[in-house]
């Protein structure tokens, strides 16, 4: 039995009920395929993040590790290739903290690839028949932060790291005052089991599949 | 029991299975809160929707009449505001037939305005969690032109006309190359059915409610 | 020598310096091409433009009257064909006013279509290298009601009507804290010319011109 | 007297006229603020540019290498923040070769980090009312693969490189058959002027300045 952590953030602005924080709650406990899900909620906190992601780490010695988080605006589900050593905040996190151009950590690399076979979830979605690519930013805010983290820690053992993004979900497109794009919640929830079904049991090099253009 | 015509298109393009086709199929039959729904598929085909229309408006002199169609790149659902009296087709329909400038009825006037209650629907959809607004251009292509026959024809009937809107399924974005929006064909379904039921039984005037940015 | 008059509109929100508004001062006394252009800036208030532009046309009998506002989102410059008599307001006027579903003139049909040659147009537009297109919404704010009321005076009158919308300027768009599409203002200016000089000369019937995908 | 190198791109597909190739070719030879700039139109070629780097750079010993491109589609001048070691071609360069998931320069670093001021621009370009960001992905074609080159190169000099992307010009997104964003080669042959001059002449740190929310 392989073991994937799905994390997922807390309540933050107007969203009382982030979806990514949903998902790892419903997605907790969920065993298939060979694989045990653990699902983890995230305060959108900068500062208590890496504790709690090592912690977790350390606890379960994971075969994957897949941080969720959403991004306002966006149409599909997103596999995302790099994560930056960036923290950039357009607004400050639920402590109030913003920053300005900081390394998420001091003398870390500039970047870090995703090491989740992201081309084969990306086929796994589309015979799936979920809206999905390949993105090539996670943006500078806690989504890339938690995800450059995932990847430092799986620099130094066998585990899997990488990010998933996800839109807004319908219910939650469905307050804004202005339309805005949005999947089902039950979408997404499928986008990332499917992501942590196939990162726990992909084997060898990742496919060589044309991404699409996205940028 | 009220009865209520709701139409969709057939397959066009690359959309063997047009959503709004498939939504008209299986409400059908429907009854709910008094209302009785009959689902009608209409071909893309300019020169043969306006005496399907009529016919089956005679056969069954419903109460209320939704055209129904896909806006490709649109990211919720819409409730049309207005009915333009012009065909200027993007692309030629499955007849083979474009269309520049030409009048939907010759000396029809400009426009209709939709005789559903758009607002009183926005809000029901609102209180469905289901991502809309109301729009106020319908094309100049056959979802206008079918919008258009159907106010023309409610014009000397006493019949609600109106036409909804939906943006691609998912299950058609997730074949794009690149990222495109989409809602569930799940949520669209319930759209089409909450427009149905609160135009047959909405009474008196609409509601006076903000629409919102939408241009 | 014919008579065209351009409006635009004055100061809005954090525009203090509207660019329809500086386009319509700054072509005010062009002569060219056998036009005479008068430009004519219109404060954003839903109870002063009848008047305003009753008086003018009153007092210049112009050959052509054409509307111009800014449409903020836009990435080019339209031609809108169609002026729709209903005004509902996302944000009220500089005189704290706002409606909801109310008629821009009671009694008067549900729309009015352009008639500026909106296709011919578009060409000298594209002969030109303006970005530009032609819209089929002109949405339901002042610009909409501006456009209804020009094209109902020229219902009883041997006058042209229609409405040019702009983007934003680059200037006003390099003050967004979000990147936002914006055309230079040398280039709406060169595009309202353009419009003017067209609408004027122009004789026949309009261009038969394929619209392209705008909707 | 500070020298940079300013390069943009040659012919491609329906651009015969690459805005960027423009901006390089009219850029050469200018002398201000004690800086001298040479333009190089580099070919969209991916075997090619890194040769015609390096010999430029070994002949001219530049302060600074700015990459020039275009992103067809964005609505603003963006200076990139990095630079990614992967090349993931979504159609093949002018040589007819594509490339799936390879890195630019096997055994090179997942990205480099601009190491112009890109903050600093960013406030120069608001300051002269040009639309612009600071974007966090230069994509993954032959701009990024360019960019990546540039950095590495300046990973071993006393130089500092980076790429300053450019959406369509006017010219071109007028030639579009559907609206598309665009900026004046005014604009943005000035957003490159400036970008070039505060890179040479900018000292110490680069400005703390909020980025905007743009992912």
């Amino acid at each position: 039995m392989k073991t994937v952590i799905v994390t997922g953030f807390g309540p933050y602005l107007e969203e009382a009920q982030n979806p990514s924080g949903a998902i790892a709650q419903a997605i907790h406990g969920t065993e298939k395929d060979g694989v045990r899900i653990h699902g983890l909620v995230l305060p959108v906190s900068a500062g208590a993040v890496r504790a709690l992601l090592e912690e977790e780490v350390r606890r379960l010695r994971p075969d994957v590790l897949i941080v969720t988080g959403v991004t306002r605006g966006r149409v599909a589900v997103a596999a995302e290739r790099v994560a930056v050593n960036v923290m950039d905040f357009p607004i400050p996190d639920v402590d109030g903290r913003a920053f300005i151009d900081e390394a998420v950590i001091d003398d870390g690399p500039a970047a870090y690839f995703s090491t989740l076979p992201i081309k084969a979830i990306l086929q796994a979605w589309r015979d799936r028949d979920i809206p999905a690519y390949v993105s090539n930013t996670a943006g500078t805010y806690l989504c890339n932060q938690t995800f450059y983290l995932a990847c430092h820690l799986a620099s130094s053992l066998p585990m899997r790291a990488g990010l998933v993004h996800i839109p807004l979900s319908s219910a939650h497109a469905a307050a804004s005052p202005t339309p805005i794009p949005s999947l089902a919640l039950e979408t997404m929830y499928e986008a990332v089991l499917t992501a942590a079904l196939i990162s726990a049991n992909h084997e060898g090099a990742d496919l060589k599949l044309q991404a699409g253009m996205t940028c």
